[in-house]
């Protein structure tokens, strides 16, 4: 059976949902269904998480309460996004490692959203990989791969379209861990895919089609790897 | 020891959270505590609730899955609510009616969002009322008090500052059920407040001076009793 | 797929349980599985429930946990039920929506009780509807239908065979909401079974080929509907 | 700080539930609260139990389903006990060893039924001893002791004062084990019971005060020992 | 469908885990499967649950604590091998009855621990047995049936190739309940056996064949019958 | 209120446990509870945790499942120290954020293991210092420090009194992130330090009083800080 992982980032959740998105995701997730695929989808915080965490910063908030709000924020889009493949059911997004195992071991997709403060939801897919025996995670965003710099602030960034998980390291290890804020691809997350020598693939996930194509293995956007 | 429930409209919830109102809120509970208040807090689902109703319906959800997602999105306006009060805990927030008298019986506030499909939070409130001993429900929303039509469009409205429970089913009964719409006073509510003799009272929370009065007894907004 | 709800009314659980009764029943309902129905069973708290609800008044109880206790009962006579379905399994009784959806969604037939304090056992019954996606409710009773008046006690009383929701709510609204009194058919079954166009059957349950024929569409009993 | 378990059998426990039987014991436990009293009371299933395993038994369940209904039966049973200590709360019922150990190290009174099929709830009370540090369980039954054999149907059966364990477990090793059934004094109780070195006293417990009184120590009924 | 209770005793778990001891026995637990059986099979706590009561002891804990951990030290074991027969998922133990039913229920294989203080592995093997319609549970372990008195100690030990549940009782009896020293076989597991005319048999679980053999119904070891 | 994290790594949890290390340690942290600190003591897997991993990889078990293995281990070690703290109580280990968020806000001392795969202890104990507001954490091992070489192997390593975030994640950032090998200090844990602000010092901890010392700010062993 052919198995892949799908972070899915902010641009899938906008504060106000946006159906048409929502539809067009979950139409590729079915399509993939159709074709013998097993999947795991991870929603990302999103612009919520991002609203709730600045609102507790200002309560005096910790790193790790403000961490458990955007899992909370992740968790209501992952259960937006459950509704629109089944409909019929109230969504159960599972809240730990355990009940995840679970839902994978029953399901043929689930969807889930962040598990545990002080771990990204890009280390959540990678965990999801590891656990379902993929060696891919995709990780949709609203850039088409890894740059040398910030493509929207540098006219001269340039894309990346391979790098070893050293380099995604070196690139990475900079990088800040506060809450709300991983947002080009988590170090841990690298770290962890390096362990068991899962591959992430960074696309523009605003065309759906290019996860389609990224899971069917067509080499678009940006590949860390060995 | 003196006990009530608030029950906190949209005003309180924004998409966007405002952390000023919240603080104001928090200030309010927090010096009732100081007076030796025993309260329980209903967020409502607000804004985030029916934006998230909205796009699961286009999903062609049930009105019961509509209700959950909304009942999701006043959790979690409930946690962000309850890290003002306490910012060194992750909120948990009740989600049963068990959970709820475990956390009352061990708090002096309890924070909570809707609990079940088919029950409005204004329910919610009346029933925690009733668990607590209290005869007391203050509704905080955008308008002061309950009027004789809609006052933001029908300049001739005018506010009805005492309601028995029956005029106040008979104003309420033709307004409907549909997930996320119980906007005025559930009538369903009004009818547990019926069978326990609990007061409802309708104020404008926009001002947090006034939740605090209407628990004091102060005779403001509109009151629905025996 | 055929599917439908089935509120149990006190007939079915007798203070001293009537393993006839409970064969009959479960014999019609396997009998439905058979023909590819999809079932949701909801038992009433029956005279259980208003045994432990008139000693918790002694106790002074609020309503609130004389509902939880009635829910309780009905938990039980839901679990003795389903022994007599899967008599090689530990009854598990969804005690939450969220478990019901669960339950709903790998069995072809859930047994359960009430929920919620302040939710009548019909209104379960309409929400399990709902979420199935059934547009029946039959309610099994020891009354043939819905009469003008209580049969029991008035000689002209006259069953009406086919109420709308309108006039089913103007018939229901000076009934009580005591914890345990939910009797003839519960006010906030009707609201939410208007809008989600659901239609509610009550038939004599105490023969239960009723309760197949109803589920089957046949006309019989008395009919709330659009 | 005194302790003490109490195990309640049928006598407290009619079909009917009376309320001024639960007022009786609920005043004696609280009267040892006062008197600075940890307490364990576990509920049996009485008439409750019995009339539901009958029923499940016509049913084809096996012995451990049949238990499994009996300990729910128990347990609703000291759901109706709880809320005479405390009418304010939602009872929640330990239902296995864990939960009860959260609930004795917080609470001055825990109120249970049984735990776990193939387990007596004179088990139960010997294991809730063991985990407080207490070292008497007083089983409170509808007799006033342990004798030589049935005194309802034997005229000549003498009341025992004093057994050591094994005299208990000799007299005990011929009786049944069928769910249900466990009337005199299980002898896995027994057993435990001997490894911690906890008495046992039988008492008549119609007269709550003999509860009260055993539980202060005095000598009476028929006591079960080193 | 077969069906068969496996309990499997310290043997199968040294302190440190010996790999190929799990993948034989798994090995055989799936060639079983391959044929339709269904199965439970239930781990000792072994060496590892001694050393912990042994320590836990000198902390001072009860009898009942030290039952836990012991239980606890069980379910680590049953993970392990859990691992050895699904390594794609994260084990999930049944820790209470329910849970139990629910994994046998959807699974064809369950493996479990320990369930409650005051309860053997053993017992929980023949309840394991009860639900699930088996009459036979095989005990595995370090030696090869039941004898007249120790084998490792005495020379003249003979082994008792069939016992009534009479003759095993009186064998037991005298044996301690001891947190951890269930060595030969529970009495409480008999007691229940008996009431469900479960058979028990005796074998050396160190060559897994003779697990197999006993499950398909051939005569070796001790067998405790009616 | 002083506020202190503890990890202990695996000294403190040999595979045969050693009743006299948990006596020392129990009673260091009962001493800092006298003073008035308030304390959380995160658990190691220790030697049993790589056991049961080692056998879990011969299964074929992923890292992910390997790392669960590990915290089951870190969870049993916890709960043994646990009763070490309170032997009348069964160990509750929390598993999960929000269930270690309500343990610390209702004790003063909170045992726990590992919480979730791809994150070490040292991470969680990093978390639960963020979530407590505490400003240290203490890393006890069985080294005095940290070194420019393992001790045990070069001659010529040299202790680091003092290392800023970022000279540790340099020394870090080469070490493997296998199930059970985190062995020195965790990157993750030194950069959710770093996002708060919190100092680990590493010390050794088989002389308890170093714990002691180092929560009372004696500047021993090596400190990771701004």
């Amino acid at each position: 059976m052919e198995k892949g992982v799908v972070k899915l980032g902010g641009f899938a959740f906008p504060l106000r949902p946006d159906p048409a998105v929502l539809k067009g995701l979950a139409s590729i997730f079915k399509r993939l269904l159709g074709e013998g695929f097993k999947l795991a989808v991870v929603a990302g915080g999103g612009e919520l998480a991002r609203e709730f965490i600045r609102a507790a910063r200002e309560a005096g908030a910790s790193e790790a309460v403000c961490d458990e709000l955007g899992i909370m924020a992740s968790r209501l889009n992952a259960s937006l996004l459950s509704v629109f493949l089944r409909p019929d059911e109230v969504p159960e997004i599972p809240s730990d490692f355990t009940s995840l195992s679970r839902a994978m071991s029953s399901r043929r997709i689930t969807v889930l959203g962040g598990l545990q403060p002080g771990q990204s939801t890009d280390t959540v897919a990678v965990l999801a990989a590891e656990l379902m025996g993929s060696k891919l995670v995709v990780k949709a965003t609203d850039i088409d791969g890894i740059y040398t710099a910030d493509p929207k602030r540098d006219p001269r960034a340039e894309k990346i379209p391979k790098l070893t998980y050293e380099e995604a390291m070196r690139l990475l290890s900079g990088l800040p861990t506060r809450a709300g804020s991983y947002e080009l691809l988590d170090l841990q997350a690298v770290r962890l895919a390096m362990r068991s020598g899962i591959r992430i693939r960074v696309v523009d996930g605003r065309d759906p089609e290019d996860i389609y194509r990224a899971l069917k293995g067509v080499d678009i956007g940006s590949l860390v790897g060995p």
